[in-house]
């Protein structure tokens, strides 16, 4: 049982779109990304994904519309829906989301990340 | 997909030691709560709990040791062990646990909370 202080996590990664996990539990994994740009769009077949944002804001964008993503929101993205993230500025994250989602879903592409380093 | 922003929305809760949902996912829960004095101690069989503190501090305590969980500090409570949230002051959390986990762990009393308001 030990805690870790997840502002203080983000000075351990280094590179964007790089998820780390900074726990684990119940088969789901919690996971910490600078993101900064345009990701791609992706979806996830099965599996929810969650997004917080621990500092700055982004958009999340849907095939439907944008969600402007504050500090402090929180937002779910259902099994199968189509998703891109877009931040302007660096911007913090915190995901939840079953161990073993690949961060660019269904398709691999050169963003594809294995074997996520743990924090 | 509709966002929700987890500082604001414990606005919407006024009792302490009352978990409201603030999202699901893949059959877990995201739980805010806020909490205040001492809970009492419990365990869940089989299922990991997390707590993320979004502001203030508390500590918890196990059998064996106190940790001082800090603003921005999470803590994963590994399935069956047992422990207790200790509060001095208000403090605001964020759980993720499984969906129907009992605050209480394992047994019943006047504190168990069934039907947990969705926020």
């Amino acid at each position: 049982m030990k805690k870790i202080n997840i502002p203080a996590a983000f000075d351990r990664i280094s590179d964007h779109w790089s998820p780390h996990i900074a726990a684990r539990l119940n088969g789901q994994e919690v996971r910490l990304a600078r993101i900064k740009g345009d990701f791609e769009w992706h979806h996830h077949e099965g599996v929810d994904e969650a997004f917080f944002v621990v500092k700055g804001r982004f958009t999340m964008r849907f095939r439907d519309k944008d969600v402007a993503m504050e500090e402090g929101d929180l937002i779910v993205v259902p099994a199968g829906v189509e998703h891109m993230p877009q931040a302007g500025e660096e911007c913090w994250i915190m995901m939840f989301e079953q161990a073993g989602t690949s961060n660019t879903g269904e398709h691999e592409s050169e963003r594809t990340k294995r074997d996520l380093p743990v924090l």
